[in-house]
């Protein structure tokens, strides 16, 4: 993650090159939160790095998030956009698919290091802080649980959609994370096959 | 976590009335690592700080242990041994009940908080460390996977046993740490009940 920043002093004030307000400095800031909060997790960052990695005044972090709470929010906001998708895709195939279709589409965000980073790096974050965690739970419940079981619509959907979660997440950690072989070096499409009947049966059977 | 400790003060050097050598100062060290390596995670645990804990010299420490990756080791392997019975726990019941019966055991291990709160530790620290991934990677696969896919003897069985692996320590991320709901307040039995049928079809199905 370090990568990104070679050739940046991190101490270095902002520079006049980078112009507060210009149209990307939304963007870079809400990058720097991303590698701040993956590099440093969430006790540790501060705005004032955020600022730093974004080559912007604190100040202007501040203004366009408010605290580094609602940075970290719309970090994981963003992080989460990839997978925004998803319950609309449902509603295009029949219910019989969904498994699949569910993890192939979550299989294709982890398998692009552009979109698993910023996940991994929240749910990092969610493990080790309780605010962070607060913050994941809220996004997870609005974006997605309650959304998937709006589809569903059975009693216990909620439950359904979490326990396919937990499947997901689990592998992610053990894959991606831990690097447990040999799911560590199973080919994706071997991946969705295996795990699309056991998201089916979680969330329809 | 830090309950354990009030009282102590954790600058103050090992006492006179804890004598090193005596029965349970390697319990104590141990004991003491698992609240460092909680606390403060992989990277930023020291064995000073362990040594502390313990109201021991440093020096016992490695004298016991070694290194600090050898301290986190032997925290690793203390927090797996309730796990530790699982394999011949399988050799018991016949292959059609060993979901429910895998999935029953490893729930009773979470709901009690001294069993549930080393794991969530070590599962945090190989979250944010290379290092502690390793160990933790090394000690699945050594004490859980193979031993387990040597009993369900299929050519995939290691594959199988991770894939089960990745929906309980999901379905733990999610209940204990990120406290989805309803997930987080269902109760025990209903769980083995939604989860052993899932890890049944990982392991035979």
């Amino acid at each position: 993650m370090s990568d990104g920043r070679a050739g940046r002093r991190r101490g270095r004030p902002a520079s006049a090159e980078r112009v507060a307000g210009e149209p990307d400095a939304r963007e870079r800031i809400l990058s720097s939160a991303r590698t701040e909060f993956a590099e440093r997790g969430y006790d540790k960052a501060s705005v004032r790095a955020i600022a730093r990695g974004a080559e912007v005044d604190a100040a202007l972090v501040h203004h366009y998030f408010g605290t580094k709470e609602q940075v970290f929010t719309a970090a994981v906001e963003g992080a989460f956009a990839p997978a925004m998708g998803l319950p609309d895709l449902l509603l295009s195939g029949s219910r019989e698919e969904w498994g699949e279709q569910l993890v192939g589409y979550i299989v294709r965000i982890w398998e692009n290091a552009l979109t698993r980073e910023p996940l991994l790096a929240i749910v990092r974050s969610a493990m080790n802080n309780e605010t962070a965690a607060a913050i994941f739970r809220a996004l997870v419940t609005r974006r997605m649980v309650n959304r998937v079981a709006a589809k569903l619509d059975v009693p216990d959907a909620k439950l359904r959609v979490e326990l396919a979660i937990a499947q997901m997440v689990g592998t992610a950690m053990l894959r991606y994370v831990i690097k447990l072989e040999p799911l560590a070096s199973m080919p994706p499409e071997e991946l969705v096959e295996r795990l699309g009947p056991v998201v089916q049966r979680h969330l329809t059977g």
